[in-house]
């Protein structure tokens, strides 16, 4: 008997989630002997539970789905929403009504470790009832920090994005004489995969950014002022590009280091980042020209500079999920592993979910160099075959065209 | 007798003044029965008092041009630096020994208003002392603000640049369903050209950004509780776009709000924008979810979405202003006008600097719409030809290639 698929998205957005979409329901129309229909969860699990979805099957031309596969954020909608932890709980026989309901025999889930958190839920309150969905989860985050695989859909993109970014950046920064000092904050939360990107800014040795800290080596402002004296002597545009996670030894983070000082004018706290906090030091205890740069949100949505290889890979997550559930697999998340071979190539595997969900890998302190300030080549190896290629975008009047729900 | 050109970048960078770099030094070495050699002033006119400059026609490959042609900031470098004011400063006459030792003929300075100033002075300067050299402007600027011109190079690529950016963080905004308003800051000093860009981010009608701000309407705090109050009830995902300089009916910048409070941890003064200011004042009056985004330098050093049109344009209004230099013209600014024809067509022709410099055209009020919180149609039909085609970019190991000064 034919069953169906259901399919959503989870966490924050990134440039190449929505290639992992386009995966899953390509891959599962290509078995149309075994799957009627593939249904999209609206806005997650949370969006589920309140029954909207849609028939992404029966809607989507081919043109759309190869829309979507190029279209930056979540073209489903995304939810940042917890599971119970008791399996007991109520909201359990709830949502597997909803899902027998619709026949859905795979459940496939694209997200970050909190998203692999509700696939270890549902596969395992599955195993205790004896329901026969199969739940698979599908990685995907811009941190690159899941467990028990080489990388995940989406950092590529973002790498490629921060790399180009700072290269601007630091153009940008070299064109005055002055001395001056450009921090530039990245994501990662507290991991350091994508502030390390930074590193591949570099046109030639020396070049900038000078200084790149990371979140997994305490970050010291006396080190960082020696850090900083030093590369002022090598040029006088110096760019350093922090995570935006950096914390001092104690595990204080650095953008905490204002909270009790920012109010605005109607008496309220004000909230910035590390970035923020470092052009003041700069300012303040060198006395020259400080500017901080927050990329933002723009690292994890832009579609500008994709990495043709993390699309690629993204779609090959989705695909190879349903072909994997579809073999009886249930409980794991995709997983990828770098071949030995070059010119270089990965191979798709599956990691038991449970290994994977809330547990962040972190950026290996190995590869962090001069005293915590540098990065280390052997990560330019591993980040620069993530980072090749440009698919080809749809642009309109001058300007790029993405898919969005009616 | 053949003479010279001296050629110089001044004021920020955009992603197009490298292309006026190249229209002149491509059309002067046109020339070569008047023109011996194209020099560029390192670091603008500051740069070449103090003898550093470059050979252009010499140094450089037609290959390394066009490398240039594509990359953004300022390939010379830049300075911000005024001439006095008084033309019988001792500086002027030392200035002109350097011109005439170099035989320069043929003087191009690339940039916005203060630019125009040095050009307006040293043209000023050579009438008085019946000095042969002859001194043209060549316009630059994302701000678009420059008078007797329909519109400035660099600002179509700045413009696209924003309307792409502000559409993919719509996208990123929209895939939660709480609510949530993100505010959007947007460069341009005192004029609104560059944020009134936002609007073609719109992807079908009542699509984000619902509120534009320029600094050319009065921002009241109270209309805009009223207007996101509206905007609120449209959709749940609210993108905000205002200029970074927005100030209230009095003339207070709107980013001033907050001086007298933000001081760090070590007791001093932060500075932020007026997309902080929102921020903080929606968390605290609407009680929701609020974020700002600045897209700060990238506006106009990104080289990742250029216009063609612009790009084309700037070359040409180099090389205009070359032609026009050997003509006989002196202390003028080459401009654009739009021809009456469709498609959309522009001719070059020449302007006063002197009614050019230290001026600023704004946008105009009656473009302004919903009592300063969006923007006319009609702006939609002047700015849509500005952004129109993306050049081919050098591409390396999946990043842009860059010219710089080795």
């Amino acid at each position: 008997m034919k069953k169906n698929i259901l399919v959503g998205q989870s966490g924050g957005p990134t440039a190449a989630i929505n290639a992992s979409l386009y995966g899953v329901v390509t891959e599962g129309m290509n078995h149309l002997d075994e799957i009627e229909h593939v249904y999209g969860m609206v806005n997650g699990i949370e969006g589920f539970l309140k029954d909207t979805y849609l028939d992404l099957s029966e809607d989507l031309t081919q043109k759309e789905l190869d829309l979507i596969k190029l279209t930056p954020a979540a073209y489903l909608g995304s939810c940042r929403y917890k599971l119970p932890k008791d399996l007991t709980s109520p909201l359990y026989p709830t949502l597997f009504r909803k899902l027998d309901a619709l026949e859905i025999g795979y459940f496939f889930y694209i997200g970050g470790n909190d998203s692999m958190d509700t696939v270890s839920k549902l596969s395992r309150y599955a195993a205790q009832v004896g329901s026969p969905i199969r739940f698979i989860g599908i990685p995907k985050t811009i941190d690159n920090d899941l467990m028990l695989t080489d990388h995940t859909p989406g950092y590529g993109s973002a790498a490629k994005y921060v790399a180009s970014t700072v290269r601007e950046i630091a153009l940008d920064a070299s064109v005055y004489q002055q001395q001056a000092v450009t921090i530039i904050e990245l994501m990662g939360r507290g991991a350091g995969w994508l502030s390390a990107a930074s590193v591949l800014a570099r046109k030639y040795e020396g070049d900038n950014p000078l200084l790149i800290y990371l979140p997994e080596a305490p970050f010291d402002f006396q080190s960082f002022s020696r850090d900083l004296t030093d590369a002022l002597r090598q040029r006088p545009d110096v760019i350093v590009c922090v995570s935006e996670g950096i914390s001092d030894v104690s595990g204080r983070l650095i953008c905490e280091y204002n909270d009790e000082a920012r109010l605005d004018s109607f008496g309220h706290k004000m909230l910035t980042g590390c970035g923020k906090v470092l052009e003041n030091f700069v300012h303040n205890h060198f006395g020259i020209k400080a500017r901080s740069v927050e990329l933002n949100v723009s690292q994890r949505c832009s579609g500008m500079i994709l990495s043709e290889t993390d699309i690629l890979e993204a779609a090959l997550a989705g695909a190879f999920g349903v072909c994997a559930a579809l073999e009886g697999t249930t409980g794991k998340m995709v997983t990828f592993h770098r071949t030995p071979d070059t010119p270089y190539a990965i191979e798709c595997s599956l990691a038991d979910v449970n290994q994977v969900c809330n547990r962040e890998k972190p950026f290996p302190k190995d590869w962090i160099t001069c005293h915590g300030s540098n990065i280390s080549p052997d990560f330019h190896s591993y980040v620069l075959p993530l980072i090749q290629g440009e698919p080809k975008r749809a642009m309109s009047q001058g300007l790029p065209v993405y898919a969005y729900r009616k």
